[in-house]
């Protein structure tokens, strides 16, 4: 695939890197994206288990301490899951993963819009808020903020409606934005799989939510 | 002004409806954003107060019962205020407010990333898990979620941070992201207004986020 090795190049004379952590939900966004177009990132794993984000050489790269970054090889560190798609996006635009017209683009980022307010947030309370390891870190970053117990209870509550929503969409949707993979439908699985992490699964009778797990887990990207 | 005639003219012959509340704050950065494009919306008014958002009628325009929403002449409805503001830029690109370059198009998403998580939903809970009126809709939608206290003391103690974060942002940039008026000073504008009626002020010591506030509460769009 000439494309495939051309964008990978440069890609990699550009010295972009990518500050990542295998197991945490945001950066797999940013590499299933990165996977769908063919991109290979420069990867430099933070270790967040440990701790590593809070660390002086970290924080110099992203004051907020979180992950994924995308270092530019003119020093500019991109922060925030849909920033930096959207800068893969406009670097490689097909496939697109924001949509063709203006239209579909209003949708797709509606949608990722409602995935991650209505779906990631609230697996996130769900999980910050009761993890033993996460005491007085219910939020990402430096400020310490202690676990509120009502508000992981509320997450939980909350999957079950988006779980809901999202297979309603799916009905008559083969992804949630119409017949066209988007990152709305990267997100949205992100959350799925973060959310079974909590024991929280799809329902039985939610067929088509289940369908279109099952067609986006089985692309080659869903494995990045 | 030609270009703004045109426009709006153009938004009018297409029969582009904006159902819109003129007292809550998500709307308004979407107002704020059109009237520095020059572009007057058709404007439908919601009456939030009475709970009209959870009538039939707004149901079938969107069953998330929130405001903002925009509504093509091809029936396509648009929610989430940033997906509504990405059309109306895609649609009237100068001026632009999401940056020239694709790298100025990425930080300004990361800040506006960052304002609507750091600052919006942070005063979003200070307010819904404390007004009077909002006993069991601590979340905006159709699903009743009772309020949390330390939810709304979480949500000034971030206001707080949130401040002093883009004031430090603030001492060598003449906007958030540079020497561009963006959608993130105006995403960031709303919630220091919306954090003022919840008694949360600008510190007399936070001097440049003062300076910022006057410039951008000086521009005509801000009283849209």
């Amino acid at each position: 695939m000439p494309r495939q090795c051309l964008t990978q190049t440069r890609l990699r004379k550009n010295n972009v890197k990518f500050y990542d952590c295998k197991t945490a939900p945001s950066p797999r966004r940013v590499r299933i994206f990165a996977a769908e177009k063919g991109v290979e990132l420069q990867t430099i794993a933070i270790d967040l288990a440990s701790g590593e984000q809070f660390r002086p050489e970290f924080r110099q790269i992203n004051p907020d301490c979180v992950v994924p970054v995308l270092e530019l090889d003119d020093g500019t560190r991109i922060t925030e899951v849909l920033a930096i798609c959207q800068y893969l996006e406009e670097q490689h635009p097909e496939p697109t993963l924001f949509g063709h017209t203006a239209v579909e683009r209003a949708v797709t980022l509606m949608w990722n819009v409602k995935v991650e307010q209505q779906g990631f947030m609230a697996a996130a309370d769900a999980f910050r808020n009761a993890a033993k390891g996460l005491k007085n870190h219910a939020l990402p970053g430096t400020e310490q903020y202690a676990q509120i117990p009502e508000l992981a209870e509320r997450g939980r509550r909350r999957i079950t409606t988006f779980f809901e929503k999202i297979n309603r969409q799916l009905i008559d949707h083969e992804f949630l934005t119409g017949d066209q993979f988007t990152i709305a439908d990267i997100s949205a699985l992100v959350v799925v799989d973060f959310a079974a992490r909590l024991k929280m699964n799809i329902a039985d009778n939610a067929t088509d939510l289940r369908r279109w797990h099952d067609a986006v887990s089985s692309r080659p990207s869903a494995s990045a």
